[in-house]
This record gives C-alpha cells, sequence and structure tokens, in this order.
C-alpha cells in the first residue's frame, strides 16, 4: 500500500534528534577543531559524548550490538535530522566511513572481530577506515587494484599504496582491501584484511587537502611497507572483497544521500532567511523571482530526493540489493543537492563564498559528494547498462 | 509506515489495463481518425465501447456513480498504464478534459444535474468541456476573466470569448466560466454554469491548429454571444468559481502527470529497442555512452516522476489539499517528462522527427503539458512564495 | 585584426535582404501552400520570382555562374537576415539542400555536369537532392552505405533504399550515393552518381510525415530499382564520396546555422512583444523575471551563436577546412536555438503551442535541426577526440 | 570587415607571456605564501619583480604612465596568457582590483592624485582598494549604500562599514565610496574618495574565510571611525560615485573574464592529459563518451567565452560603453567558465578534489566569480530590462 507516513514514535526521535543538532551540536560548527583536514579526533570525542548523554549514539547498530537496529527507512528519517549540521552524524556515530564499515563488520566478521574491532567503533571509542582507493586507479573499477598480500601459508605481506583514505590518521579499526598474489592455500583476487591502526607497516605518508571538511581526520594517504599480518586478519573469505565492497556499497550510499539531504536543507533555510531579510531594488530579494525560482527549484529538489531515498531504502528493507535504485538515488541526489547548495550560495550573494555561513562549507562537501561512492558517470553507465540489457 | 507497494489486486488490475492498451488501442494510433486536432468523436466512441466491453470505462467514477471510486493513488498506478497510448485514457474515459470535469461535478453539482450532465458523461456517451481560458490571459491569473454573466433575477446573459477550449467542438456537458457583474440578487464574481452544447448563443468559431493531438477535437475557439441560461444553470454558488476551478485543477494536474508518465515511459521503450538495435561506428548505438547517458537520464527522471506523483496523490487520499506538492509534482514532472520525450527523440535520430514512431507525437504533446494547467514558471512562483512566507 | 564591423554595402544588403523578407514573404507563411510537408513546388516558385525581380536570387553562387561569389562570412550577414522568415531562404534560393548541393557541384562537377544539373538549380528553375541517408543507418555513419552501384564498364546499375531525402518529391537534380562495388574498372567504395529526377529506377515511395516543415517537398523515402546510369554519371572521382560529403558538409551545416538564427531572432521578436503586451498579476508579463529572465537568455544564446558562425566563416574565408569549428558551431547553435525557441514557446504561453504565431512551426523546425547535419552527440564525439588526440 | 586574426607581434607577446607564466610563475603555486587568503604582499613583490624584469609588469597601463597603452582587445590576448596562472595576473599588475582600479584613475584622478596614488601602484610598488560592498547589500543594488561621509566645507568625515573589499590588509592606495550627506558647499549623494592605507579612522577588523583564493590579501572587513579628509581627497566630482562606479565596471569585467579564461584553459588542459593516462574499465578515461562529452562541452565553452570577450573588447575600443554586451559577456562566461571547471574536477575524480592539481583551486575560485561584478541575476535582470524597454 503505498504509504508516505512516518510512525509516530519515529516522528518524535527524529524531532528530537533535530532538536539535539540544532541545540548541542551547531556551536560547535565555530569551533576551530573543526579544521580544513575535517573535525579533529578530540572534537568528534566531546561530541560523541553528547550524543552518548542523550541515547543517540549509533543507534542504528545491531540490537545485539547495543543499537536500535533501526531499518534502512528509519535511518533515513533520522539520519536526514542528524544531518542539519555536518557535525551532527560524527555525534551520532553514523557518519562515513564508520557508519558503512560498521555495517559491513556487522555482516561478515567474525565473533572475535567483532569483539576487537567493530565493538568499540560502535562504542564510540574507536574509528575505523576502509583502504581501497588507489592513486592510480582502483576507485570505480575495482579491477585495476594493485595492493598486494602475499600469504606464506601463516601470514600476510601486504605492500602497496593507498589515498582518499577518510579517516586513516588516527583510525583503530583497519579494513584493508588487496589483491592476494596466487598460493597454494588460498583463493586469490581481492580480499579483505582487518588489523588495527599503528601496525607497523602501515605508514601515513600525509593527510591530502582537499575542499571537503566533514570528514573526521581527512582523506590520508597511506603506504603498507611489509605489513605482516596473521591468518586471522582475514575479513571474510579471500577472493571475495569485492563482493563485500558492494554489499557495504548500496547501504552506504543512501546514508552519504540521507545525511547530504539533512545539509542540503540547511542551507536552504539559511537562503530563504536571507531572501526574507536581505533587499535590493526596493524589496526583499525573495520577491524577485530570479531569486525566489532558486528557491523553488530547491524545494523541488529536497523533496525529490527524500522521496528516492526513501524508495530504495523500501526495498532494501524488503531484502532486495536495489543496486539498480541505490545507484539512481546517488546519482540524483548527488547531482541535485550540489545544485542546491550551488543556488543557496548564489542566493547569499557575496556572503555565500565566504565561511559567515556554513553554505560555503555545504557547497564544499556536496562537490565532493558527486565524486565518491561511484562517481556520477560510473553510476549512469551502470543504469544504462542495466536498461539495455 | 514508508511503503511504496502496490497491492496485488491493483497490481493485476494495471497488469489487464496495460495488457487492453497494448492490444487492443495501439493499434489504433495509425488510424487516421487520430487527427492533427486529435481524435475524432467517431474514433473515440470506438474505443469507448472496447473498453466498456472489458469494465475498463470511467473506472474512476464514484461507486454511486458507477464507477470503482478509484483512490488518488490508485488512479497514478492505473492511469500510468492506460497512458502507454494516448488513447488509451481516451478510451476507458480518463483523459482531460472530462476526467477533471467529472471529477468537479461530483463534487459541486446538484442532483439534476448529475443526473443530466455528468451521468451521460461517466457512461461514455458524451464529452465535457470546460471553458475558462480566454485570448486575453485568463489562463494562470484568474483575475483577468472577461466573459461577464448579467442575471436579470430569472436569466443569466452571457458574452465573452475563449479559446485553448479543449474539445469544446463536439461536446454536450459545457461547464463555463463568467464573471457575474454587480446585481441585486446574488453574489458577483467568477461563477460556474452548467449547459448544453448546442445552446443558442454558443458559437465555436473553429479548432486551434496546435503542437499536440491527443485531446478529442483538439482546442477550440468559442464565443458566447448573448448565451441565456436559466438561473438552475448555476453550477454551485455564485462568486465561487476561482475557489471550484482550484478543487479542480489539483488532481487534475496530477492525472495528467500519470497520463504522461505512461506515454513517457513508451517513447523510453521505444528508443531503447532502437538502442539496441541500430549500430553506429561498429556498435549498437546504446553501447555508447553518448546514447546509454541519455537513456539512464531518462530511467532516472520516470523513476522521480512516479515518486512524486504517488506523494501527492497520497497527501491528496488522506484529504489534504496538497496544493504546494501537486504544484511541485506538475512543474517537476511535465519538465521532466519533456526532457524524457526529447532525448528519445534525440536517440532515435531522424526517425524520432518522424512519425514513423509515436514518439514524436509524444514529444509534441509533452511541449504543451509544460503550459497547461499552469505554465511551470507560474508553478514555481507559487512554490517560491509558500516557502518564502 | 579583431573586428566585427559588417562593412557598410554589405549591412545595407542585409537591410535590403530583411526589408524584402518582412514585406514580400512573411505573408506567405499563411499560404495554404506552405503545408505540413513544406512549401510546395509552386509556392516555391512564386516565391523565387519575387526574389529574382529583386536581384536577390542566389547571390552566393560563384560569378563566373551568375551569383555573387559571397564569401562565407558574407553569406552568415545575408542568410542571417533571409532566415526571419523560413520563406526568405527558400525565396533566395539559399536554402537547404540546394545550397549545399550548389555549393559541392560548384567545386566537384565537370562543365557539361555544370551546364545540365547546376546551372538550372543556380537560375532557380529546378531543385536538387543529395540521397544519402538511409534507413538502417547510413547518416551519422558512413561506413553504412547499403546502396549499391554495380560498374559493368559502360553503365552503372544502382539498387538501394534512401530515406530523410529532403527535397526528392519533384527534384529535377539528384546527386546519390552509392557504394561501388569491386569491378575492373573503376576504385570501388562510395562513390557519387548525378542524374534527372524522373529517371526509370528512382522510385519515390512516398513524403515521410516529419515535425519540421521548413522544406520544399519534405523528406521522402526513396527506392532505386536497377537504376541505371551511363559513365558520365559519375560526379567527381570514383570511391570518393565520402571526401565529397565532408566538402559539401562544414559549409552547410554553417548554412543551417546561419538560417535558424535569422528564425530564432523572429521567435525572440514575437516573444518579447507578447511580453511587453500581455499581463499577469498586475503587469506586462515581460515585468516578472521568470519571463524576463527567460528572454535575457535567449538574447544571450542569439549572441553567441552569432559569434561562432561568423568565426567558422572567417576560418573558411581563409581556405581552412574548419571541420573542428564548424562542428563546435554545428552542435552549439543548434542546442542554443532550440532552448531559444523553446522559451519563446513557453513565454507565449497557449498562444506558443498553436499557429497563431510562427514560432510554433519554429520551435519543431528546431528540434529536427539538432538531428541533422550530424546530431549534437556526434560533434560532441568528434570534438572529443579531436581535442583527447 | 569580420576579422578573428590576432597580429604577428601581439601573438607573438601572448606566447611571450605563456611561457613567462608557465616557466616562472606557476612553479610558485605550490609557495606557502599562496595562502588561503591568497597570495601574501611578499610572495606578490616577488612576481612583480619576475615580470618587470621581462617587461612584462602593468603593460596595459596608458602610455604617458609608462605602459603600453594596451586596447582592450590587446588586454583580451594577453590576460588570457597571464591566466594560464592564477598567479599570471599578480606578477603581470594586471590583477583585480589594481587593474580595475588604475583604470578608473587614470580616467578621473588628477594629476596631483595620478602622482600620489596611481603611479606607484602602476610601478608595483603599492595595492589599491575600492572600498564600495557593505555588508547590507550595497553591491548590486548601490542604493543601498550606507556609508556616509560629511562635509564642514574643509574636510569630510567618514563613517560606515564595509565588506567583501579585495585586497584591503596592506593596501596604500584606497578609493572609498560613501554618500555625502546633504551640505551646503557639494552635491550631495554616492561619492569617491582617495587616501591612503594607514589614515587613521581606516579600521580592518579581520579578513573573510572566503573560498576564492586568488586576490591578493583576500577579502577584508573594514570599518571608517571617523575617517577625516580633507577635499583634496574627493576623487572627480562630489554625487557622481556610480558613474564613475560603472565606468570601472564595464572593463573591470571583461579582464576577469579574460584572466579566468586562461584558468578555464589550465583546468582543461589538466584534464584533458589526466583523461589520456588515467584508464579505467579497460581503456583510457577519455574513450569512454562520458568522459569525452564534459571535455568537448569544455571544449565549446571555452571558445564561445573567447569570443564574447572579444568582441565586448571590440565595441568597447571603439569607445562605445558596451554595457549590455560586457553585461552578456560576465553572465556568459563566468557561467560557463564555472561549469568548464566543475566537469574538469569530474574528470579528475578524487584528485579533482584535492590540492593535487590547481583545478581544485580554479573550481573555487570560479564559483566565486559568478558573483562578483554583478551576480548573474543582476546582468540578466538588466539584459532583460534592456530588450523588453
Amino acid at each position: 500500500m503505498i504509504d508516505f507516513e512516518i510512525p509516530a514514535d519515529l516522528a518524535a526521535e527524529r524531532d528530537r534528534v533535530r532538536r539535539f543538532v540544532i541545540e548541542r551540536i551547531v556551536p560547535f560548527e565555530r569551533d576551530p577543531r573543526l579544521t580544513q583536514h575535517g573535525p579533529t579526533d578530540e572534537l568528534r570525542q566531546e561530541l560523541v559524548e553528547l550524543a552518548r548523554a542523550e541515547q543517540l549514539l549509533t543507534v542504528q547498530a545491531p540490537v545485539e550490538l547495543g543499537g536500535r537496529g533501526l531499518t534502512h527507512a528509519e535511518q533515513a528519517v533520522l539520519y536526514e535530522a542528524a544531518g542539519w549540521s555536518t557535525l551532527g552524524p560524527v555525534a551520532m556515530n553514523c557518519a562515513a566511513p564508520d557508519e558503512g564499515n560498521m555495517y559491513l563488520l556487522s555482516k561478515i566478521a567474525n565473533p572475535e572481530q567483532v569483539q576487537r574491532f567493530l565493538a568499540p567503533v560502535i562504542a564510540g571509542h574507536q574509528r575505523s577506515v576502509f583502504a581501497m582507493t588507489e592513486p592510480d586507479g582502483a576507485g570505480s573499477d575495482p579491477a585495476q587494484l594493485a595492493t598486494e598480500a602475499t600469504f606464506d601459508g601463516e601470514n600476510f605481506t601486504i605492500n602497496g599504496r593507498k589515498w582518499l583514505i577518510t579517516g586513516a590518521n588516527g583510525a583503530k579499526t583497519w579494513i584493508i582491501m588487496a589483491r592476494l598474489a596466487p598460493n597454494p592455500h588460498l583463493p586469490e583476487g581481492p580480499t579483505l584484511f582487518l588489523t588495527e591502526g599503528g601496525t607497523p607497516g602501515i605508514v601515513i605518508e600525509r593527510t591530502m587537502n582537499t575542499m571537503d571538511r566533514n570528514y573526521v581526520a581527512g582523506h590520508g594517504v597511506v603506504r603498507f611497507e611489509n605489513l605482516t599480518l596473521p591468518k586471522a586478519a582475514l575479513l571474510g573469505e579471500a577472493g571475495q572483497a569485492l563482493r563485500y565492497a558492494q554489499l557495504r556499497l548500496a547501504p552506504a550510499r543512501l546514508t552519504h544521500c540521507m545525511r547530504w539531504l539533512g545539509a542540503a536543507e540547511r542551507a536552504q533555510s539559511i537562503a530563504i532567511a536571507h531572501a526574507k531579510t536581505r533587499t535590493a531594488f526596493g524589496k526583499p530579494i525573495g520577491e524577485h523571482q530570479g531569486v525566489s525560482f532558486l528557491l523553488a527549484d530547491n524545494e523541488i529538489a529536497l523533496h525529490q530526493c527524500r522521496l528516492t531515498i526513501w524508495h530504495a531504502c523500501w526495498l532494501m528493507d524488503r531484502g532486495e540489493k536495489a543496486r539498480h535504485e541505490s545507484s539512481i538515488a546517488k546519482a540524483y541526489v548527488s547531482e541535485e543537492l550540489f545544485k542546491v547548495a550551488d543556488r543557496c550560495v548564489q542566493v547569499l550573494g557575496g556572503i555565500g563564498i565566504s565561511d559567515e555561513t556554513v553554505v560555503e562549507m555545504i557547497f564544499r562537501d556536496m562537490r565532493a559528494f558527486r565524486l565518491y561512492d561511484g562517481p556520477t558517470e560510473v553510476h549512469k553507465y551502470a543504469i544504462g547498462r542495466k536498461i539495455l540489457r
């Protein structure tokens, strides 16, 4: 039955999240610990404790691991509210990459790994990374994975170089993708490994200077130099990394969409407030259609983004993979929300390109959103292939 | 509870409609009685009888008037299927303007009027018109209504000129909007009247040559020359025409969206089939991203259009007016479906601009869709005003 | 030296053309002989005689063939003026496909062919066709040419099927592209032939129903059934047809751009006049930015189109092939002028989709323009390949 | 005579500029003195000396003031070359705001003012500011100017607040716009004043954090606190500031376009190089039309931007004000070059949002470009008004 009703208890929780973010988290947007490389770990920890105090920490986690086991649709509602500040999801421990990493680990980690690598992340005590992307291309096309793990029957030795590794600096739980070299013991191919930050052989070369600034510790360049891991470091089965990455990807894409939808609404609210008060040529600028049409376009886009997210969530909650629909959602939402942010900048005029409001930061983060988790073109390629099959 | 499931019985009925349209109606698309001024009345009657035979005629009508009393959401599902051919809704008697007129009459006509003016339309025996738009502007801005009715206590005498009056030529049930001149008996202002086609004083000057061709009898230019109507010709209350027009407009807009969504899907299916078989530069053109991205954009747009229609329907089914949401839907859907049709033309190349396929006709009809029931700019104006209030 | 000055004598001639078109040609736009399949031959002949009387017929032809030998840049200025009415270029004998055919024949026909096939076209006494495009694809990708000519040492026998052959019905000068089958006498491959309309073996199956309506006699479907031509029917050298087609294409593309620029200006002038007089919500609609921004966008686009046309002409006048720049111009101009026409339709509202003004016709013709002489995607493909080489 | 030829000597100088920028200036793009608030004064001075050594400093200045008195068209050619690095115009002393300020002062300053305030700027020894924009709106709508100067017959006392004052921090030559209060000595209204940086009463509150970073010393917030200036501080005539601002604006807008055109070409060259070498799905990404079409769109846009700049320059070189054409150019070029930069970011993928290349910086600067010197909407408003007059 076609239904868009948000149940009363979920609506109440959404309102609580919204209030929490507005009252407790937004003030930290001016905190100097929100750096060009994203929030520092210290700031993150402070925010996490605020959420913990409100029972708003990692609410999406499986019930058996201490969370509420939210459905995708429930996440959609709450993450949108959390996204009002880009620090909201950080506080509530539902930001990337931890959110997706927790999801993946809850699906494929063994009990020992859950205990050691997942539980502390869920508890908000440590952060995680997903080390996949490489400088020479293993982003959209995983066939190009160059980092290699050799296995001698007992230990893996990993060598290679990664970049755009979000949150690398300071993370404790490391998920590493490497190509398992042919060996007599295990299937070869792309494989996931799990280890601790600080393990000798993990060299964090630097943090990249990027346009976006909402990820804790920014994006790192990492080198694996004879990183030696025991057999128990295998995450899931050998040779299955691409399947696992896909498993992580569809929901992770959607949670990005949810959070950014909230951020775009924030930008829109700031632009609307400005359009009502700033005057030009004798009246509030919002009374010029040159401005009000921009805001109307935003209103339409925000509405459409919410609907497509909800639809893909509903599919996944029914147990479908929804790869096609999550591709549609990612391509659509990232392109549209960028336009929303761009129009908000335009409405704000000179203010829009300055940090007088958070719109400037949202605009920059939104630009990056069109690239990560599959650039728009890769999604269109996939969508086209599916419908032309 | 967020839910996009189509109940099994509705899905079955949708499939039945789809089959009916494909098997019985599509062949008539080559019938010469589908003229540049739309289907003739003769063709219409033939199609109506086909639908009647399948119990698919006027299914949306209230139960007490012989229909199934479909909800808006149910209409969304069935009209989309009907729209696969632009003749589908004509056959099933859910095309504009009859569909909207029946809706309005079922809401505000008195029992006598229902019997005389509505019942035969529901039965598929005669057509109706809604004579509102005027050459000098009373389309988007009803304040400019120039047609005037004077009332002498007994009769109304109406004078004025209308155009773009869809289906005027041959319609039997006439709803006429005129400004009631100040008089001692009734409130003045925009007022609706109900009369029969052929009443002396209704002069059909000509049928306009327009780009679109899916409306029975096309769009007429009409003159009222001392059209004299009795007091009983009043439809609803005097002075309330704009309120009634709004009452009609929100759902009527949405049913346009539903039908055109079906037509756009048809165009997309033709473009996809072409892209899979036509080759250029050594492979099917669908394997060139220059083509497949167009089709992927269409896929995204069609999905989004469906969701926004469903959402507005859901609101109306809950008893809300949904003026804001139906404005969003109309603006979004008409603009996007036009782009879909345009991209299908482009994919088809030279074929696309010829009547070798129905895509050319759909493209032209879609262009008109961006203008009627409020041009996109008027909706953006309304949306902007609402959010800036 | 960067200079955009139009010399005084050229400017005067442009003004004369503009006046001629407005005063003498525009009235024929309501002539019933301007059919859905374009102007009839009878109408064409009447218009041609008007231009002849004003010494405005085929002014672009080489001096030795009775014309003025206009440079490309001079053509740009005069054709833009002629294009104010889509019948203007028909009258002045600088419309497609004759204009391009005359250009090609003046470059590669031998004296005998010039006398027999070109001179009467230049004189405005007969029309020509360029029979290249085929139903199964030999439009953008000439490698797919299926029409075949076999040569027995004396005669060619041609078999095949063509469509979208502009002006086929009634044309006297036929340029036919066919693939010369391997033979001991001549190089094989795509080859041009020249013959008269009415030669046995040329079967005009029908005229297609297309969206556009500015080409005399519309677009035909043609079959060659053992069309037998003597050796003298060879146009240029055997196997060189693609080179010749290219020779014709770059300038032919540009003259399309010139003529349509004029038509788009006409549409804009009609939209502006409407926006100044039609009122809505209390003021002329042109005072709503929702309308005036559309017209401003048009103004920008028209300006840009003119500049890019002029630039490509200047290159060709220097003896360069300008394939890259004419691709840029064709892709840009066709896309932008379509948008101009589309926005004019939108500004006109309901009038825009009717033939109350010529904007509706221009809109439809402009849609086709994005497809012929290379769809936009083929040009982008070529541009991309060039810059990535 | 329509001509796009760049004279040989100008072409040679352009090539020399290009080489100079590539070889001598580009390496400084990694200099830490290129801060988030733009190049420091120290870096600027170092670059200026490099240009001086090559006789490339302030070449646009009037001959009598030591420059070459370049025409606007010559500036277009050389600034485009200089813009290859955003530091190029800084080195050559043709960057904003100095370039526009020098232009204005050369037109309206008296000899004494030229000597004291203009000559050192032309010589590259000091910088200038144009203090017009105010927090509450006096940007696009100068009617809102709030900063006020009172005149007692001898001295002006200025009070008010300005922001987005480019280069404020460290500038020596200050042009200040203030509203002259009614007084018995001089006409009232917006008036320009000229004074030195550091004059008591000029309080630089802070430098704003903005998205762009190519302006020396960034954008400042400035307060005038009883800033007292002698009568000789009057720049031009009292009450004429808006006219002077317009005088400055049309050419200043265009030089922005020229410089950013060069920067966009740089971005495009980086994206092309990436598309040729980075592989995905088995081939260089530039062989996917999803990428090559983006680059083709850029190629088209860059071409169009150059042409429209040249045209407006040509008009101004003929002595026309070209307000309409410079508005068209500014609106078109800023919107299009932003899209160019955006597409380059997209082609570069993850690299695109990092400072691994200068594309990220160019993208951000290009965003700001759509707002300063009149946001696009204000230009469209002006264009619309002109054509609807």
